[in-house]
């Protein structure tokens, strides 16, 4: 599929930043788009030095200024969201404006624009609790149980609808866990955090025994584009395709604990609050099935747990996002 | 299961003002909201004679307004809806704001008020083109094919998340298409409309072959008090329980212009627009898995032909809502 001005929202995210450097890699021309509210400066260093990237800032409840940004693009990968899925209760309003809402504005900016063509990052938890595991892409329809999946199942539902009836061409992507460089969220961040802090001690949410799969960076960002590549949304049904990424594997949360530790050469007293979710909405078993995704060709190149040594191997060069994001 | 002081919003509308009537005569004391956009206020012209109903204009975009509106009530019937499916693609963001986002802020004027119980008409539309057909509550997870339909998954998992999260007791009832007294909107509504001005030829979209379900709207107000009454989702896993809405048949669009055709003793000439859906979005087969629902003791009075019967008997009655809505 020929891709030849894209445009990124959440371009100075994790995930966002490595596709960045993908495309441009890849010879491509990239408008990155970004509000910094979660966003890194430092994550575009790179990219910024390129005639070939663009950096715009912006919101996405701002559809004025994204319509006008994404102007002369020919695709685009909805990134931006909030992440921030353990504190949902805490702020209600914030899945709707920032995923729901945004969501929305990004597929308004891009029919006045006339850009058909979404990639979207959506989330193995729009299964809720699954009743299947491993859990297809047509798995039973499931009861949302958080109000960041409720805002996903919303994108996806929207994306969908403009496929169908704007004639789009939409990928969804239920994303598991993601790990690697520019991780800056998530429990090998909290944990080597706390490790860093107090070597001594380590406090997990529940009882370690969350099941969960992880996917490196790389990987899921390979996933994206050669599905994209491959351009089959065009000839889909309703003209939007749907697949899980992720490892063909998963582990306990105690499981990553030993590998951090291991790694890291510590022996910390552990101090369990309990359950078996670490959070109101948490989800004891997360584990897709990938094999539509894996039919395609695309393969994975590091395990769990070279993932996670990757990750930790990061923040410990680059110590100063625990700074950045206090 | 106690209900004493309801709320309901969209209490104007067809189904809304039917439920007020009969929670009314049981007995309790109903606090109607609606903001007249679509609803009418001779359908509450009996309503406003009792002592027990209190009627309050408003919007569900004003959630302080809302909130006020809601005080003092121990249970929640979100019916207030853009019901306009067939023309979401004209007006993307009416499904957005008046779907979503107001049964967000129905969410959080309940909330406000410490009121748990909420039951929340969706659709059936949900299942997009359903793989599995009657199709039960639990059938693989659908892609949406129309922004109405999107933005009640959203709703959904909405409430379902305020379930899961704040120990909310929520009532997710997906019915097919409703019929009966005070019915204003759908292909009976249209039909009967197309015969009064010229009895000579009647316009289909499509091309007649679309197989649906309907229910009477008294089963359907019947169905989701002796749900709520049974109390059930207290005690389910997340909550929530989520029941389709039907009749145990479904017939074609021409069967149903026969029913019509035969009872105004009319033979007009039929003009298809042709295709197996009369718009963008449409589903050439809707007819939901209703075994759920009957398992509780609930059934049907009305036959699909008995009330396709007594709904042209009521707009015959009552041609005045043709004026009201051009």
């Amino acid at each position: 599929m020929l891709m030849k001005r894209i445009f990124i929202t959440g371009a100075a995210g994790f995930i966002g930043s490595n596709l960045v450097d993908r495309l441009l890699a890849d010879g491509k021309r990239v408008v990155g788009w970004d509000n910094f509210s979660t966003g890194q400066r430092q994550f575009l260093a790179g990219a910024t030095q390129s005639p070939n990237f663009k950096l715009i800032e912006g919101d996405n409840l701002d559809l004025p200024a994204l319509t006008k940004a994404m102007a002369g693009c020919d695709a685009v990968f909805h990134l931006a969201a909030n992440a921030d899925v353990r504190f949902g209760l805490k702020h209600p309003s914030k899945d709707l404006q920032q995923n729901t809402t945004a969501t929305f504005n990004v597929l308004e900016a891009m029919r006045a624009n006339a850009i058909k063509r979404i990639a979207f990052s959506s989330t193995g938890s729009v299964y809720g609790e699954a009743a299947v595991i491993p859990t297809p892409e047509d798995a039973p329809f499931p009861i949302q149980t958080s109000l960041y999946a409720a805002s996903k199942v919303a994108g996806e539902g929207m994306i969908s609808s403009y496929c169908e009836g704007f004639k789009f061409e939409g990928y969804v992507f239920r994303f598991v866990s993601i790990l690697g460089e520019r991780y800056t969220h998530g429990h090998v961040y909290d944990f080597y955090k706390q490790l860093l802090e107090h070597p001594g001690r380590l406090q997990v949410l529940g009882d370690g025994s969350q099941r969960k799969s992880y996917l490196y960076v790389q990987d899921c960002v390979s996933a994206m584009l050669h599905v994209m590549d491959r351009g089959t949304a065009q000839q889909a049904k309703h003209g939007v395709e749907i697949y899980n990424l992720g490892n063909d594997e998963f582990v306990q949360v105690n499981d990553s604990i030993g590998f951090i530790c291991g790694a890291l050469g510590l022996q910390p007293k552990m101090e369990y609050t309990g359950g078996s979710r670490g959070w109101v909405g948490d989800n004891p078993f997360i584990f897709l099935d990938t094999k539509k995704i894996r039919a395609t060709g695309w393969k994975t190149s590091l395990t769990i747990e070279q993932g996670i040594k990757r990750t930790l191997e990061w923040l410990q060069q680059n110590q100063w996002v625990y700074d950045s994001r206090q």
